[in-house]
């Protein structure tokens, strides 16, 4: 059996690769990518063609079903697969399954499998739904984790923001967050909420009520090109609010 | 002037530098690196040292005051310098001003200037004092931060955990947390503890007391070569307690 690598590609830039990635790739004969309707499911192969070579290697695109998150105002509680009707929840099954058999076919040759992931694979990569299903069909499969650099601490390096200093708490708050966002602000040194687009409006409500305007930054296209950086929450406009959004609000 | 980089070189392998880090650290002529009391502090260097080529630089270890969290068991509440002398508060001061003057200066000669911190820099590095001081002294100062891997999703990638996926709500609690963490616990669907082996007992009863126990994964010297990941927090013994010592709770 070949070794499976799950490796964290960073936000954006390709020189944000970490030198272990780049070996891993290059010596990796077979390359998965995850696909998807959203924005940045292929992602990940771009940036990683502008730092190395890709050319003799087998590149499979994984439509990756991407229905994972509840639908703003739906509440906090309930898991999103309740929601979901029995033939959608056979689909993603099915799909997964079939994700989860391409890649074990080509680890049976011996081949290696770079699965490359955007960010860092610990925080919100869909990689984990897809490393479940590996493990049900193929219990003890080899397999190595890269740790890459995560969009936050990205956005915050170019925000020039630090998350965090001595005992100050850290919240990750990556969606549906609305209903524990007041009581998130208020005990937490430091909130983070990622796509924010959705919910940008209300977010900046609340701030202004809670005297915190003054305290959020909004990064746009966090760790893309193309990335902006408001210092002052109120300078984002309609035109700068994307999938890719994020606010660091630090008291 | 020169530009200052803030240089995160990741939480312990060398490999995990990335692309823009050795680029940047072989592309500077001076290289700062804190030097400090506690374990850690110089750290940076040594895994610098083993990725790059340092022979002609001049490297600058500046030591850093290290005083920076609360005693454990003295509440949530009050900031530390409000516990400290007047006496302690002006030595603090003046070691801050003189490591910032030493930057200043070669930048002041058009020397470029790396300064080197472990993991992730908005993930509690001590520069963040430093950067508060170098604006106060030259504000507008050319500056630019390079993310890096943080030891939290090095740790998260060494146990393959995800620590979130879809709308999961990630805490991170760096210190002094206990009179909080039953509350985190509650609320969020992982909750990432730091230096948890001052207060690694009682953190052990509490996950007892709430059934998370067996949710609970600790990383011994998380990110280091000899790390170790107990999936199990059970396993760990006295001797696996350390200051880089992690746990994830993932309920």
């Amino acid at each position: 059996m070949g070794k499976l690598y799950v490796i964290g590609v960073g936000p954006g830039d390709p020189e944000l690769l970490t030198l272990k990635a780049v070996r891993i790739i290059k010596e990796s004969p077979v390359i998965c990518v995850p696909k998807g309707r959203e924005e940045g499911s292929s992602l990940a192969l771009s940036i990683v063609e502008r730092a190395v070579p890709l050319d003799g290697k087998e590149i499979i695109e994984a439509h990756f079903p991407m229905r994972k998150t509840k639908k703003q105002g739906q509440g906090a509680s309930g898991k999103w697969q309740e929601r979901q009707g029995a033939e959608e929840k056979d689909e993603l099954n099915n799909k997964w399954n079939e994700i989860a058999e391409t890649i074990l076919n080509r680890l049976r040759k011996g081949s290696d499998v770079a699965f490359l992931t955007l960010g860092d694979p610990a925080i919100y990569s869909t990689f984990y739904y897809l490393y479940d299903k590996l493990n049900t069909l193929h219990p003890g499969l080899n397999t190595e984790i890269l740790p890459g650099v995560s969009s936050i601490t990205s956005s915050a390096a170019s925000a020039k923001i630090s998350l965090g200093l001595a005992d100050e708490k850290i919240a990750i708050l990556p969606a549906n967050y609305m209903g524990d966002l007041r009581s998130a602000l208020e005990t937490f040194d430091t909130v983070v909420l990622m796509k924010v687009h959705k919910v940008f409006d209300e977010v900046v409500k609340l701030l202004d009520e809670m005297d915190l305007l003054d305290r959020a930054a909004y990064i746009s296209r966090a760790g893309m090109d193309d990335e902006k950086v408001f210092h002052n929450i109120r300078d984002a406009g309609p035109e700068d609010l994307n999938y890719f959004s994020m606010v660091i609000v630090k008291k």
